[in-house]
């Protein structure tokens, strides 16, 4: 045995080491009971609360009441959990049967020394570190198995802090398989989701909201911008992998909790699909409650009705408009059901374009810039001021036959047959 | 004195507070000296290096030669730091003189134990361990004093790993006074650098990349989403702060970064301004290299030449455009010098528009839409194909009279007076 002597070094060099581990192991947060607007250094949560003296969320008390599932815990996922945690959320469910490697450095979050461990336990050691006030739940299990599937199920559908189902599903998983057993099941539940994805070649990614019925499942039509569909441990075997960037998986992470956020805390407008291409830093987007966009390429292209989904090719210099509405023989028969709910809802009627009210057009016209309005094409509009150099070019063809009609909170859409998207996603 | 047996007690707690503070004490990093493409769960460069492989970037292990100077590690310069570190650039130098707060935890990067810790420090000591082949350099000083800005003059201008200047700066400081001393530091040095920042309201952000005498400067005009112009600690005495997210601010750090890269290794179109909005998820970029969408606009909107700034109102529906060239009466007298001499280089012609040349129009167009050429508007193009329901509207106005003019990498733009530019600044 040991003398006194040596184990009283050993100590002193254990904590020395520990005091280093723990970054020389300043105060350690302690749990809080109530979100304070205090501003003092001590206070977590003070920048957030400011949001609401900010004007930008009324209730930002409210994220502790709120439960998220985090569906894969790589690139995306640990960085998506990471935010949610500081943001305060109430509960995060994290799902993963992967463990942290080295190889996963070249991303946030993850560091050297847990490599070899659960990527699910890793991730709630240092998520409960940097808030212990919230509530972390880690599985650590394949969803697509079978039995794994349902117990997936009944925790999405009972893991709310008060038993309830969840308030949103992310899906940050990294293959086509899981993708379809989350739209699987959140079809089945009614459950609303974000699909999240970055592109094999690391310089593009996407984020999709699916709301059951409501918008395109992912059963319906594959999103534009397609993560890998092949698994990565396939191509590992063959001794390639993925290219990725901390980057890219950052800001995708950051676009998903943004619209997190937006949608839970109801404040700004949420993007039902938002790609990004780094290459370009063109970000196509496509709401169903932001018109505007949409409708300003209505008045400049005059392409029918306005669409759900925006796209731009860079390099063809165009702007392409299409619909990501569902698909009525989407193989997977909980999302019809869905459908066939969302149709029989009552149908509300949407306001009428803003410019046809008989205020001044563009009157806080923050540019000077303005353009004629779509349905008084002719009309000459006096409070009309363009910089030097800029002319209205042309009118804007008036269009009243084909008016808007309404379902529920979608715009009506010139829709593209199903066969005819297909083949234009196939070929991109 | 404490009994052996007492001793050895402390030693086991002490041991497993250790494990447990790394992590369970996996495999650490160690130092690598070339940087491998091996698919193997141990290379932290694999991911990297795949982006040759997958034709983005030629020659990845450059990065390994360069040098970044980060002033500023709060919300995005924290997160920026971190990228860079994992992608395994070569030096980091890092400039602060703030302390980590617990009201920090609401940004990603730092934890709770760091408080209290000097922010270049903990960072420094953080990124060291996710990646040891990265040369860190950390500066805990107000670059703004007199002494310490001709320090920062020093360490900017032989900071490389050969100690010649470093290859970039990125601004990530929160007030006023610190951009315009990076400004006035990068116009003497004539050093390339990326200015950031986020909304007050914590909810748009912005990135723009500055090249002395050929981009506006910081003092040439100001960014369009201007970041806090009080400092931060004015805000705290008064017992208000600004709000802020992490996912905002991981955003804007992915921007930069990414742009970073781009322009660093050479692959992509570097954004000269990229600016972000959260709540309705709109973008503006503007580049001196991506002509595409400009010219989409100048065929759209037909008002002039082509313009270096793309924005986009959201409430207005209409997409002004405007210059960001320099102010000849820009108060920085090395801004002055810098245009000077970026006026005398020789003027390279720019290729005329592709769309001149006789190969079919969008040819690779893959979403099947197209307009017609601006040059032959008349001219019907057999291979124009339209998906149903959408039609080419009108002819594109023919305008011969205004021929580009080319000065240097810039394509010519339709100039509002800088008296107009800074009135509508103001007034946004």
């Amino acid at each position: 045995m040991a003398t006194a002597a040596e184990l009283q070094k050993k100590v002193r060099e254990l904590e020395a080491k520990l005091a280093a581990a723990l970054g020389n192991a300043g105060p350690v947060r302690q749990k809080i009971d109530v979100m304070s607007s205090e501003v003092v250094d001590s206070n977590p949560y003070s920048r957030l609360m400011a949001l609401k003296r900010m004007g930008i969320v009324e209730n930002y008390e409210k994220i502790r009441e709120l439960s998220v599932a985090v569906v894969g815990v790589g690139g995306v996922g640990s960085v998506t959990a990471e935010m949610l945690t500081r943001c305060g959320i109430g509960k995060l469910i994290l799902f993963d049967y992967d463990k942290v490697e080295l190889a996963n450095m070249n991303r946030l979050f993850f560091q050297p020394h847990q490599a070899g461990l659960s990527k699910v336990d890793a991730a709630a050691s240092t998520l409960q570190a940097i808030n212990p006030d919230v509530a972390i739940d880690a599985y650590n299990y394949n969803i697509t198995t079978v039995d794994n599937f349902q117990k997936f199920c009944d925790t999405i559908s009972t893991g709310s802090l008060t038993s309830s189902p969840v308030d949103l599903v992310l899906s940050c998983v990294d293959n086509f398989e899981a993708r379809m057993a989350i739209n699987t099941a959140c079809n089945e539940l009614n459950q609303r989701w974000f699909e999240s994805g970055v592109s094999e070649n690391a310089v593009s990614g996407h984020i999709q909201f699916i709301i059951p019925g409501e918008t395109a499942c992912f059963a319906c039509a594959p999103p534009l911008v397609v993560a890998s569909k092949i698994d990565e441990k396939t191509l590992k075997r063959e001794g390639v992998c993925a290219a990725s960037l901390p980057t890219t998986m950052g800001i995708v992470a950051g676009f998903l909790v943004q619209n997190t956020l937006k949608h839970l805390l109801n404040f700004g407008n949420v993007s039902h699909y938002l790609g990004y291409s780094a290459l370009t830093d063109f970000f196509p987007a496509m709401t169903l409650r932001v018109r505007e966009l949409q409708n300003t390429l209505k008045h400049l292209l005059n392409f029918g009705n306005v669409s759900h989904y925006l796209g731009y090719s860079a390099l063809t210099d165009f702007f392409p408009a299409m619909t990501l509405r569902p698909n009525p023989q989407c193989d997977d028969s909980y999302c019809r059901q869905r459908q066939a709910e969302f149709r029989a809802k009552p149908v509300v009627e949407l306001a009428t374009e803003v410019t046809e009210d008989s205020s001044p057009v563009h009157a806080d016209n923050e540019y000077g810039i303005s353009l004629v309005d779509e349905n008084s094409p002719e009309e000459e509009t006096p409070d009309l001021k363009l910089v030097d150099g800029v002319q209205v070019a042309y009118s804007i063809p008036v269009d009243n036959s084909t008016p808007e009609s309404s379902t529920g909170g979608a715009v009506a859409a010139s829709e593209l047959s199903l066969e005819e998207l297909m083949q234009q996603m196939k070929s991109m």
